[in-house]
């Protein structure tokens, strides 16, 4: 025990902190949950001694959304890396921690999304805060523009910048965002950061009318689209892809760690915003760069995903039953535009029970959604199906959360929190 | 090509800072280097683009330093995950992204540090900076005090945390440091940031002084232990561990990708304080967790090191040895308390010509180590001997680096510089 412990005041305010946060009901437990490569969505649940035991259980929650981690192909790729090039990479990209590998995956990642360069991160939260944080840090007077909706890695990087000013637009709100452009100095550089897929609600912004709004107003476009890469497009570039207009974005960001199923973020965008980038990131630069087997998994993934189609259109068949499943059963779900269904709740306590039960009961895994993620009130199960997810688990889940809404208190507070959202 | 790249003034912004840093000689070039596991530290050059060279080449820059990450068992215990688990670990730590393997990681990094547990982070970098940053922002009025040469990550976390202030003290200058602590508000809750080795000079700070300082001024204190842990103390845990007063620092933070050849950060501390930040660490909670694979491979690496204490004793007699090799060789270079060999250079272009004419005339790398990772002009070459550097490697490095230094504009210079140090 350190000697500060009973002095100082940071140990008390953390055991006050917990305690509040126990009592709102929203305290984190993380389910120890072993994949079984070989049968995913199928998981071992880990009782208390951290072992794997034999219980399975049926995960619904991951987002490994077209299962390519556990692809033999991704796995072989992974393993003759290992055996070739060992386990870290051993250093930053500066000092000895370029694999031939990490450049073959930056220009297969600017390949997919229309650019000339590409740069690989340690996770796509660094991605994002890294390098707006670096753009918005680089002349002074930067103002930038955020969707209301954007993920927490975004605002790290906006807010981080201490230099720039950072507006708020209302989620996916056209006619507000034009008003918050028109309204800013017309000399100050601009710069809009949005999402393709929102991953909570699962909506889909209008990128080629950002991009328009960005042309007219001479702003830079940042777009974050981590959930639909691999996913959407006809080689998997993402929504930009699918809308014909990855072009008209300058910067586009994803991650390895989804729809490719492996580890890592990176952003593409011209030669000359990478090189900066790579030159005067922080998070970039003073990091030991991505271990060379995970970069072989993810560019192997990465060939694949751009090559099989019927990858994606499985996927979206699954999600099309599944929800055609739940419509016939009655459960209430939200009708999103994109892969992911999320199940409203709309109070911690609840979310958690339900998810409890799930597990307990049924041996399914969805995991409870609830604040600092999303609003207070919102709380919700996001349900993710993927190629692998059968017509026989996708009736046990419905089963489930039907026996599970027929506890009136929980229904009747869902069904509030639907009409609301 | 995006609409506004011929009008966003961002564009041309960044091809005059690049030309600006072209002509100060520090434009950033990866050398692609393709480790050989079963021949650390020879690497394969990857020859595209680059001038000729010896296709093998002896790496002498790495931050593998105990070639934890070429050690079988390692590989073998990541190959096995891969095949179990998946490559990649398909969501956040909540989001079924908590593999058994996560809990087994912390709870041996917790008792490697003598604390009562342990949180991984994708990277020591953001391990630092997200540790830091939640830390500082928990509580009004918060004073950090940081080493001048506290690492980037810990800069960014000190720095980001916009409700705290940070005093920054004279490296390793514990009068200064006191006067400090002394002339700051007694209310006011304090933080002293600090590192064990420091890596670019490779010296080590007194732990057990400021933690008494520490105590006198009741502050918390943040240990960064990144380029010692695995190589210092009985089993690896560091300097704090080497000196016996792990128990006297709050928060020990490390790494797995130097020392355990793995990948990844992690911090160490009390629960409380392990679990305020797994509950409020914004660059913990919206990740995706580490993959399996890397997780098995620094659990099997942290296990062995532990109770391998003949691989630290082999990596110090290896630097003694090439020490007395530079000694009797008369090259100059800079004598520390650790594991690390800096030979100065003192001007970025002539470290970059150094360091080339290495590569392409002697088949050996050696980082150049430019602004902004060390002060201008005090431009290195950064030698980390390992265990599996032979005598004759060393025979090898040292001649070429004679017949380098006997460049007398080369030679004048560094000597000058080491001087000035």
């Amino acid at each position: 025990m350190t000697v500060t412990r009973e002095k100082h005041p940071f140990y008390s305010f953390c055991n006050k902190t917990l305690e509040e946060i126990r009592s709102q009901g929203r305290y984190r437990q993380f389910t120890p949950l072993a994949r079984n490569a070989s049968q995913y969505p199928i998981y071992q649940l880990s009782k208390e001694g951290l072992q794997p035991s034999p219980e399975e259980i049926v995960v619904w929650s991951a987002n490994d959304y077209l299962g390519m981690g556990i692809e033999p192909a991704v796995i072989e790729a992974a393993t003759q890396a290992l055996k070739q090039y060992g386990a870290g990479a051993g250093g930053t990209r500066n000092i000895a921690g370029t694999n031939p590998l990490h450049g073959q995956l930056e220009a297969e990642l600017a390949s997919l999304h229309h650019k000339e360069a590409g740069l690989l991160f340690v996770s796509g939260y660094v991605s994002n805060q890294a390098s707006l944080m670096t753009i918005l840090n680089s002349m002074p007077g930067w103002i930038s523009f955020s969707d209301r909706q954007n993920h927490a890695s975004m605002i790290a990087g906006l807010k981080g910048a201490k230099k720039a000013n950072c507006v708020v637009f209302e989620h996916n709100d056209l006619n507000d965002l034009e008003a918050k452009l028109a309204a800013a100095s017309p000399e100050a550089p601009k710069l809009i950061a949005f999402e393709s897929v929102y991953s909570m609600d699962g909506d889909i912004s209008d990128i080629k009318a950002i991009c328009a709004l960005a042309r007219k107003y001479g702003a830079l476009t940042y777009l974050d689209e981590v959930h639909a890469v691999g996913l959407y497009g006809q080689h998997g570039g993402g929504v930009s892809e699918r809308e014909g207009v990855a072009d008209e974005v300058d910067i586009i960001e994803g991650t390895l760690a989804k729809g490719f199923g492996a580890h890592g973020g990176y952003v593409t965008a011209s030669r000359e915003i990478i090189d900066y980038l790579r030159s005067a990131a922080s998070g970039f630069i003073f990091t030991t760069s991505l271990p060379p087997a995970i970069v072989a998994a993810a560019l192997q993934s990465v060939r694949m995903v751009k090559k099989d189609h019927w990858r994606r259109e499985k996927l979206f068949e699954r999600v099309e039953t599944f929800r055609e499943k739940l419509e016939q059963a009655g459960v209430p779900y939200m009708k999103t535009e994109s892969h992911i269904v999320p199940i409203m709740i709309g109070d911690a306590e609840r979310c958690k029970e339900i998810s409890r039960r799930l597990l307990s009961e049924f041996g399914l895994y969805a995991t409870p959604i609830n604040y600092p993620t999303v609003p207070r009130g919102s709380e919700r199960l996001r349900l993710t199906p993927n190629p692998f997810h059968t017509d026989e688990m996708m009736d046990d889940m419905v089963k489930a959360l039907k026996t599970l809404f027929s506890d009136v208190k929980i229904q009747s507070n869902s069904e509030k929190v639907i009409e609301n959202v």
